[in-house]
């Protein structure tokens, strides 16, 4: 038969009620009756009912994840674990829960975080991506709901947010600087879905660095996909159809860029002789391709790990002023730019 | 001010124990009353507490995830998110939401599957491994918690769970019998790790294979390492390195694979001339190997949501009989595998 609050009780010497409060660890029992309560516990086996821990506590000890929506294979981009084992290792250490959201548009998404935040299933949010105009980032900014963003609020009116970012403007700026240097001016930009901050962050450090340098941006050198690896084969047959074709590739995401790799063979174009290639996130398997990708490493893990510790400050701390968190970004030279040869140059031509 | 259970109950002219057995969906409620009372609730905008609903219930509506430990970089593997990509989207239909294991070592595991149990923090428990001898297993078979298995238990006495699995055995008999019609006789297996009953099924299958051919399975060809990309890079190096180099291999795991293929790249082998390699999993990215991978369609997709469907039925009728689901698996050739040249037979000898 299951032990009650009851037993526990009667074995402690104190009345259920007091069981309950040593459960929702209240400040009003002496750590001497929690000793003994606890002690009680453990000798008859018994374990508080989580729900109703929660219920007394307020509290339910879980973050919920919000992921974009998982219908498409977007999913699949080994990003979202490596963010996951982030959020996990921090949770993990603070005593916290992971609830994951499972719908698969936009709207099921936005159903469930109303669920999360009116039916108090979670304590707090993260949210994995930000999107111009989100409508949960919104409705949670109204809300007052403890969140933190992975990314930036691209809406000024939101700037007043928790979130933990690359500083992805730069990271962009310098990729193209590189490439500048190297001698290439012919320089196109795979980005990523249009309607992720992200990509304009990208574009714009793109932009930056082409001005700075005196070159007018192409509108045909500049490609945008969602963060597949078909976008990434498509962009690459619209960029080496041009007349003048591009002689290096800034691409968003590495996963793309496996796929610009793969049609690039097809095409018999080679890497980095035929075309440079540079690339963004560095997941594991980035140093598998052939030859190995150069890469801006924007250390995934820890935007994870940091997202859960401020999340969980805020959870703890109301009112605590909303904090910016810049996590570093590491360019990371493999075998995929070289320098522009004249002969490439003319090539291109 | 917040609604309560009162503010609607006094709207619809109920009792407040009748509104929460509304909540709780009571039978004993006729659907006149949970007809008003439902308006009342979308009138006041009232939202039920999650944790008192689940406490009226008896049921979280909530499956806990259980992943291998997070700790290494397994983790990143594509396998993992879209496993879950097929329990949550089985879940979302069904109304369930996911509870994500966090802990970083079995230990770390093994003590918050107890507290998902014990707690009732959810309403059952879906693994996503199966290993020999694992202590979580063996103790929700013990506990006789709802639980499904994503792969087969290893210990005959557990024949009993309900699972969900691929033929591995037959999959890698097949992937053998395929190399050897090809004329390969010198094939090599690498394999993950050995704890995972996958890997003894491959194994096993491999085995069976070449003993039905009379080929003498020799030791030196049968590499084990963890499910990683520098796994794949170790063995072929241990493989290259024998007197007698094998001319095909079979590789647990699309990501092994691309580090074997980056490895005999770096070697200046040549794939498939030098060498033919067939795989296992079919993860989106294997399409964008150099050449593309030959490889074994595992249905991932399937796994997950065959395996939420199967735990969903445990939950709703208790006592029901286990279920043992075996998920489809198809070969999809790509360009790895080529029939052994004669030359190629004499340059390995």
């Amino acid at each position: 038969m299951a032990v009650t609050i009851k037993d526990v009780a009667k074995l402690a010497d104190v009345a259920p009620s007091t069981v309950s409060r040593v459960i929702a660890n209240s400040p009003r029992i002496s750590d001497r009756t929690k000793e003994a309560v606890r002690e009680a516990m453990n000798e008859l086996g018994y374990h508080p009912n989580f729900n109703a821990r929660s219920l007394a506590n307020q509290s339910t000890k879980t973050i919920g994840v919000v992921m974009p929506n998982s219908a498409n294979k977007t999913f699949q981009n080994p990003f979202f674990p490596e963010v996951i084992r982030g959020i996990s290792s921090r949770s993990h250490q603070l005593e916290y829960g992971l609830y994951l959201s499972t719908g698969q548009t936009e709207d099921e998404i936005f159903e469930e975080v109303q669920d999360m935040v009116l039916g108090k299933r979670v304590d707090g949010i993260i949210l994995l991506y930000s999107r111009v105009n989100d409508k949960v980032m919104n409705y949670l900014h109204q809300q007052k709901f403890p969140f933190t963003v992975i990314g930036r609020p691209y809406e000024p009116s939101m700037t007043d947010l928790t979130y933990v970012n690359n500083d992805n403007f730069k990271a962009a700026k310098t990729v193209t600087e590189y490439l500048l240097l190297l001698g290439h001016e012919k320089i196109a930009f795979i980005g990523g879905n249009l309607d992720f901050v992200v990509t304009v962050d990208h574009m714009e450090g793109y932009r930056k660095a082409l001005t700075n340098a005196g070159i007018d941006l192409r509108d045909e050198y500049v490609v945008f996909h969602e963060e597949l690896q078909e976008g990434g084969q498509e962009a690459v047959i619209d960029l080496m159809s041009l007349a003048e074709r591009p002689t290096a590739l800034i691409v968003a995401d590495d996963i793309m860029t496996f796929g610009v790799m793969r049609m690039l063979a097809e095409m018999e174009m080679s890497v980095p002789d035929d075309v440079s290639i540079i690339s963004f996130n560095n997941v594991t398997i980035s140093e598998l391709s052939s030859p190995p990708m150069t890469t801006v490493d924007i250390n995934i893990f820890s935007l994870g790990y940091e997202a859960a510790s401020c999340l969980i400050d805020l959870i703890h701390k109301p009112g605590i002023e909303p904090k910016q968190v810049l996590i570093p970004h590491k360019m990371i030279k493999r075998q995929t730019c070289q320098r522009l040869t004249p002969k490439l140059n003319e090539k291109a031509k």
